[in-house]
């Protein structure tokens, strides 16, 4: 059985009757929707709420009640996948381009659990380039403050004009060497006027799922 | 003499020949632009770049040479006004609503000038309601966590709807009891997803410029 299906099913395990879901998005949370559309099916009650458009569609489609997100005040659980995930369970997300969004669903979330194969799983993040949502106006000096904290900016493209997020803001894929402190950077980069966010997930993981010798395995974040 | 005017004219001193030059908004940034319109014609040459649609129609009929904020890589010189600026030069601005283009161009100035009337002066910023400017994705959440720094925040309205700036987001106007560390209060806000900015402007002012008995008398930071 292929990683991603793996934990993506595990995932499902911490959801209970009656709760309140946040369902993520991505290769992985895609076997999470499946298997969670089937436990519906037997019985299982949930309300979820979608993080982008594609997770929307395939939760109508496997029948799972949606409610919106203004709707909520709190949410029980969130399942949701990262592009990176460091040993001490902080994530860089993003890669998709709704990082406010993700990251406004998980910190509202009671517990966050985080889906990654093995792939995911690095020491230091920065291999994958971190995205930074900025506001259009001043980019081209936004980027300059990003590059005094050795960051290589670029300007994320869709089909040759710059990319647009749901809120009307450019992406930046940034490479750094070496995200240390990665406190620190998510601070660093936030107190930059014209910086909305970046990717940077710090602490924000209660229980990341994935794969040693094709066994699910659980990291719990040390508090 | 009023003191916006013998505040807004002094700070015209700063400014060199040649120079790119921030142009602020407000009613005592108003004189600042009435005199530089009186030096151009006397033989100055600068380039300005207004941080408003007001301050750029202003500009206009007084003849002020302008450029586009994306041609430049530095300014020289902004010269803007604030709502409030306490002992150590930290000011509240963003009563205007917006901040963030304000923040942008106040960072890429190489000297900022702030011209303030006395009544601007405060011991400690927060009787001013600070603007915390958020997508509105999630603002109801946005708003909690908010409160849970002991802010008091109110949704600016324009017309029965909410205010949207020129990024097309929401303002909160949020009330602190008192904001005895501003650097921590705007690290804390900065850091909750959607919370693009706010209007503190810790660190930023390297001249302030008031009036004491009729006469203007120049606050300088202590570095």
């Amino acid at each position: 059985m292929n990683a991603k299906k793996i934990v993506g099913e595990k995932a499902v395990d911490f959801i209970q009757d009656g709760m309140i879901v946040g369902l993520g998005t991505g290769s992985t949370v895609y076997y999470s929707l499946l298997k969670l559309g089937r436990q519906l099916e037997a019985g299982l009650s949930i309300q979820g709420i979608p993080t982008s458009v594609q997770t929307k569609e395939l939760a109508e489609k496997l029948r799972i009640p949606l409610i919106g997100f203004e709707d909520v005040n709190e949410i029980d659980l969130t399942i949701d996948g990262a592009d990176e995930v460091d040993r001490n369970l902080n994530l860089i997300k993003g890669g998709g381009g709704a990082l406010v969004r993700e990251k406004i669903i998980a910190k509202a979330s009671k517990r966050f659990i985080v889906v990654a194969d093995p792939s995911k799983m690095v020491n230091t993040l920065g291999a994958f380039p971190l995205p930074v949502e900025v506001v259009p106006f001043g980019a081209q000096l936004t980027e300059k403050h990003i590059k005094k904290l050795n960051g290589e900016p670029r300007l994320r493209q869709s089909n040759g004009t710059p990319y647009l997020t749901d809120n009307g803001n450019y992406i930046f894929d940034c490479t750094f060497l070496d995200i240390t402190k990665p406190f620190e950077l998510e601070i660093a980069l936030n107190s930059i006027p014209g910086v909305v966010d970046n990717g940077l997930f710090n602490g924000m993981a209660d229980v990341v799922i994935t794969v040693d010798n094709g066994e699910p395995i659980f990291l719990d974040r040390k508090r």
